[in-house]
Order: structure tokens, then C-alpha cells, then sequence
């Protein structure tokens, strides 16, 4: 036997396995009611649309579609995804675009197009865990900036730690993930003012911003900036990143990144080391279905539905939870956020819930330090009736154990 | 204009467009015939098989499909390569099977798990341009190994770069990217013992080893080194990866790496910080054309085709070459490298060669230093009559020139 441990990486170290992708595993047994997952209702998949398009590329372009491709992607969808971001104003061409296997992929090319060994980063707290799991290999010392329910919260602190030139911020503005909240209109507005201040890059996640239920939807920070610089260019300091994986389908692995022409550059260079190209298939597949004005109607339909279910998930909370509970009330997209008094550690919890038959992804992963008391649930993969019974089964472990420590 | 290049991460100086798939954006004019790309002939894509397949999964398993899967890969596409890689005798598992978009991105994640800053790498020259794109923004010291017509010179210079105990050998072992060569039987046991003794780790690359058109196929390193361990099992100093990119279609992106267990959990957990996983779709449409048989059968007909065309070109080669050119003459896979006195530079011939309306990939990429004077030459993606005009036209201009230097 080889020993391999020590012919390994110094950077493996800080590589693990994602709790949030074992646990989809434990929790796929039928009569788990799981709000683990970060998963699409499959059910509204449009493979009707999705099938006849496949039928298409077979009779127009089936060798196209099975080839090699240019590593920044597929011309039409490029220019189809750039004529869509430009909607708010900002002048985006192809050249601003390009195409990658997902945005987990936008992640990790920005961040070896951008990072160095030990770099000071802005982090949101809590963050996106794929995000850490992608730059954590770089060592890089984090500032982490406290949340409410308008998101970031852009003060003092913000500056200061601003006022030290860290390498780069990153966050989700719309819906974010874990706690599905939004930054407010004020707070973009004055971060993107500090950035500009201070000349720190951003990279602006948005794989959630489309599907709004709630309130309405703001200018991205990439529109607020280029506004504010008087720009009607993408040539900021924003790298905006967007995916087709929730409003279409996950599975095809499309994503995209918008951003100068020269971060591009070097993103394409990047790519080229990493997996040459997105699938060519993918690609068209998801440009035939979308195109044509397709899209815009079925993310209305996938509005109708989730916003039921966030509905039916909040309303339940409400009549089952403990009035020690309190949960994040999102405008959007896939995740809630619920914080139970500090004495339950939420690891230990979903040990107990998986007992009750329900799951849910604790906390930790979320957080640079601390979170042990809080947990996500998802309520875009369950049918309302399930929704209503898992939270039902959720709640009653939650006054069980408030109690049992209270006593 | 915000100045990014005060922002970019130190490797970026290290990462470069690849020249290759910048020529073939040139060369796609169709007055060229073009010998640069290394495309598989998309005429023998099997549309039907691939359409018949489509359907079925659209009836059978959408959902499934355009849902997010696990890192590690569809369980029956792992199974099925772990089947076929297990013919020469190993016991090849689903858990030594990590399925990735494409082999490039197999060399991309063995770089991350397997190589520090400044490592000690062992190469063959000239080597696959596409690892050192990967590669190089490590900063590795190579030792470069010089090739005959039999492959990698296995001798005690080999010995005593391997006696320095570096981080890992990389080879093509079958048809090699650029030269077409082939390791020969008694290089891979020597080859195979050294690495043993020296406890040096090798990355067997293999996407061209099906396409074999003449000659006896040989045991994989993988196999080899087995057997001189007598281990029945894959866990030994190789991580091996292979790709459907050139037997079945490479737009949907799917290869797989082959490694002890150990080697594969730290593979799945940087493919999760890369892109989550590959193409659900992109895995199940290779699974459902490929079982049953199929592949075999598909690879037959690529064989008599891509043999034929092979042999076109070296026989045009005979013809019009003029006789200071030497080349490789492969048994398999998609190229064959030329060298032109040492005098001619292969990129000032390469503007010649496009005015004369005909085109190659310029050595010099492959190569650590030098190979000024080589060039590759791809038969995979032309007919007949078009190789056979293309190598007129390059041989005419290779003897204006070579007579040009010579008065």
C-alpha cells in the first residue's frame, strides 16, 4: 500500500466534504420530510419544452451540439444572457460574458483569477458555503460583517474594514444563502459607494435574484455602480455571477460570469486549465429552451409555486415553532433561516429531527465562527401538505428540547 | 476605469490563452483545410443511437436528469468504467471512480490535490500543451524527458531524476498528444519498477488508447504496477483518467479519473469547490448510448475511418514532404508531429501555411524549451481527399522553404 497522505497538497487540508451534500444523502429515504437541500421543485422542470428542443438540436444542429466549442462559450447565449443583464441600463456585450459549468464554477475561477495565498477577504455573515469550500484552499484571512434582516450591514465597521484594501468582497444580495434575505435599496447604495471609496472588488452571487415572490426587486450592484461612476459600461469593480440551475434546471450545469472585458480575459484563461469548455450540449439545450421570451413565463410559474410554499412554510412556523425561535421572513428565492436559544446546538438537533423523520442543514457550515444555534430549511422541494407536516414534526422536537433545557 | 491588474492574483502571470484553440478560431475559414484542431470527426457522431437515447430519458428519467446529482458521478456510469477498467485484471470499483466534465478537468483536480508550489514535476518531451496550461500556475520545477519513436527514453537519467524523489510523473502512454508515439511493453515494466522503487506517483493521461489502428494494445501503467506489487486492487502510485471526449462526443464534456480511494475522497472534495459535479444530463446520455455494447461496436467504425486517414496522410507525407522532414509515425489516436530543419521556426511557417491555405498547430507549446522546428498534425477531422490536398499544399511550401535556406 502507497501512503498517500504524504504526497498530497498542503491546500487538501482545508478541504472537506460539504455537510450540506452528505447530508442530502442521509436524507433522501422516503419517509424523511427533508428541507436540506438547495434542490429545484423537479416537478416544475419544463420537460415538455426541454424535449421538444432536444428535438430540434437532433434535426438542425446535432453535430454543432456534440463538438468542441470556444472556451468562453456559446456565442447566441452569450449575447442573449448579455442583452438580459442590460436591461437596467449597463451596456453589456458578449465580450462581458462568460459562459461556466454552473455558478459554483464562477466561484472558483473567480478565485484563482483574483486570489493570492493569505489574502484579506469581506465576507457577509453568514455566507454561502460554497464559496468557502472553493477559496478556503487559499488561506485567506476573513473579515466577516454581521447581517439583519436588511442584509449587510454597511456602517462603521464596513469602513474600517474597507479602509484596509481588502482583496475582494463577496456577496448575495437577493435571497441570500443561508438566510434568504435581501440588502435594501439604502445599503447598496452606500456599499457600493464604499467600494468605489476605497477600490474594493466585489463579486455580486445572484443565483436566486429572479425569482422575487415579495416586495420589489432592486438594481444589482453592478447597475448601482456604473451609475455611480456615471458609466454606461460593464468597467467597474463588480464581477456579477448568475446561473440557469434555478430558474431552469440544475442539472445542465450553466452558469455565467459578467464582468470587464479584462477579468474576462483572464477567466477564459482560467477555464481553459480547468475544463476547456461547458458542455456544448448544455449550452444550446439551454439557449433553444429559453430563448423567444420562453423563460420569463415559466419563471412566472415558478414564482406562483414557491411563493405558496414560502407562504404555507412561514404560516406554519408561526402555529407550530416555540415563541423561542426566531426565522428570517425571505422576499425570494429558495431558504429560511431559523435561530433557537443559544443552549441547542443544532448539530446535535438534526440527530433528534432525523428520529422525527424531517431534516433541515445546520448552521455551522455557514459561519467563520459560530452559528451552532441555527439551521436552514429549504421549502422549494416539498409539496405544501408536506411542508406543513414536516414543520408540524420540526416544531414539536423544538418545544420538546426548549423545555426539556429550560426544566 | 477601475485598473485591475493591481487586483489579479499572482498565477495570472502564469496562465495564457492556449495558442491552440486560438488557431482554430483562425483556421475555421473554410478555405483552409486545417490540421491544427484536435476535433473527433463530428460525421461519426452517433446521432441516432445519441437521439434514440435522448428520448428514452426524457420518457424514462427527466426529472432525474435535470436534477443535481452527488460529486462522485451517476453510480451506473461509475460502475460501467470500473467494469471496463477492470478487464486487464484489477478490481476496479465505483470508489475508485470520480466522473469529471471532461479529462481536462481530471488534470485540473489532480493539480489541486496533488501539487504544492514549486513541486518537482516529471514530464515527457514534448508533452500535452493542456497540462502545462493547467499546471504551470504552480510554479512546479520540470524535468523534462526526451522521447524516441518508442516513447519516454526510460534510462538512468530517467533513474536519476526520479532518484530526487519528485512529486509526480505525468505521461500519455498510448498515441501521445502531440507526437502520436506509444510507450513501448518493456519501457512501461521498467518505467512502472523505478517509479515503485522511488515512490514516485505517476498521472497516466489516456484519452486516445481505443483508437488503435495497428499493432498490439499494451497493459496500462495502472495494470502494471499492480501486478509487480501483486495487488488485485487500485491502490498503488497511479491516477489514471480517461474520456468519452474521442470515443463518443467531447461537447458533453465527460471524462473520469481512476485512483486509489484516498486519491478519489480528496478528488471529490475539490470537484466540489470547482463545479459541485458534471453534467447530470451530459452523464446519463453517456451511460444510456454507451451500455449494452454500443461503444464497442462505435469504436470499430472509428478505428476503419480514423486508419484510413491515417494512412492517407502518411502516405501523402511520403509524397510531397520534402526528404529533411522527419515524422512520427502512431498507431492510434489523432496526430503525428513533423520535424523541419532546425532552421525553419514552425510559427513563421504556420502565416506561410495559412496563405497557402492550409494549417498546424506550431510545436513550441508542447515543449518546455524548444521545438521551434516541429509542428503537430491532426488526420482525425478531414476527409481523404482533403488530407491529401492539404499535405500537398503544406509539402510544397515545406520545400520552398527549405530550398529557400539552403541557396
Amino acid at each position: 500500500m502507497v501512503n498517500w497522505n504524504d504526497k498530497l497538497a498542503g491546500r487538501t487540508t482545508f478541504m472537506r466534504r460539504s455537510a450540506i451534500r452528505e447530508i442530502l444523502k442521509l436524507t433522501q429515504r422516503p419517509d424523511i420530510i427533508s428541507f436540506a437541500g438547495g434542490l429545484p421543485a423537479p416537478e416544475l422542470f419544463p420537460v415538455e419544452r426541454i424535449e421538444a428542443a432536444t428535438q430540434e438540436i437532433w434535426r438542425r444542429r446535432s453535430s454543432e451540439s456534440l463538438q468542441y466549442n470556444t472556451t468562453e462559450g456559446l456565442t447566441e447565449l452569450r449575447d442573449w444572457i448579455a442583452a438580459r443583464l442590460s436591461r437596467g441600463g449597463v451596456n453589456i456585450t458578449r465580450d462581458n460574458i462568460l459562459i461556466v459549468s454552473g455558478s459554483q464554477q464562477a466561484i472558483d475561477l473567480v478565485g484563482r483569477v483574483l486570489l493570492d495565498d493569505g489574502d484579506h477577504l469581506v465576507l457577509e455573515s453568514p455566507t454561502y458555503v460554497g464559496m468557502l469550500t472553493a477559496w478556503r484552499s487559499y488561506q485567506p484571512r476573513f473579515s466577516v460583517i454581521p447581517t439583519d434582516a436588511d442584509g449587510l450591514i454597511v456602517d462603521e465597521y464596513l469602513e474600517t474594514v474597507l479602509r484596509q484594501k481588502p482583496k475582494l468582497a463577496y456577496l448575495m444580495p437577493n435571497f441570500q444563502n443561508p438566510q434568504g434575505t435581501t440588502l435594501s435599496y439604502e445599503r447598496r447604495v452606500e456599499l457600493v459607494k464604499l467600494l468605489a471609496e476605497y477600490d474594493v472588488a466585489v463579486m455580486e452571487d445572484n443565483p436566486y435574484g429572479e425569482l422575487r415572490y415579495s416586495g420589489d426587486a432592486l438594481p444589482a450592484l453592478y447597475e448601482l455602480e456604473a451609475q455611480q461612476r456615471g458609466s454606461t459600461k460593464l468597467d467597474g469593480l463588480v464581477v456579477y455571477a448568475g446561473t440557469f440551475s434555478k430558474i431552469l434546471t440544475p442539472g445542465l450545469r450553466v452558469g455565467w460570469v459578467a464582468a470587464p472585458e479584462e477579468v474576462i480575459e483572464k477567466l477564459v484563461q482560467a477555464k481553459q486549465g480547468a475544463d476547456l469548455q461547458t458542455s456544448t450540449l448544455s449550452q444550446i439545450l439551454t439557449y433553444e429552451v429559453c430563448k423567444d421570451g420562453f423563460i420569463d413565463g415559466h419563471i412566472e410559474q415558478l414564482r406562483a409555486v414557491y411563493r405558496e410554499r414560502r407562504d404555507v412554510m412561514l404560516a406554519a412556523m408561526e402555529r407550530y415553532f416555540p415563541e423561542e425561535a426566531r426565522w428570517s421572513r425571505p422576499e425570494g428565492g429558495l431558504f429560511l433561516m431559523v435561530t433557537v436559544p443559544e443552549h441547542i446546538d443544532s448539530g446535535e438537533l438534526l440527530k433528534d429531527a432525523i428520529e422525527h423523520k424531517v431534516a433541515f442543514v445546520p448552521g455551522t457550515d455557514f459561519y467563520i465562527t459560530g452559528g451552532q444555534n441555527t439551521f436552514r430549511l429549504n421549502y422549494s422541494n416539498a409539496q405544501p401538505d408536506m411542508i406543513e407536516e414536516g414543520i408540524h414534526r420540526l416544531g414539536t422536537l423544538l418545544k420538546e428540547v426548549t423545555v426539556r433545557q429550560v426544566v
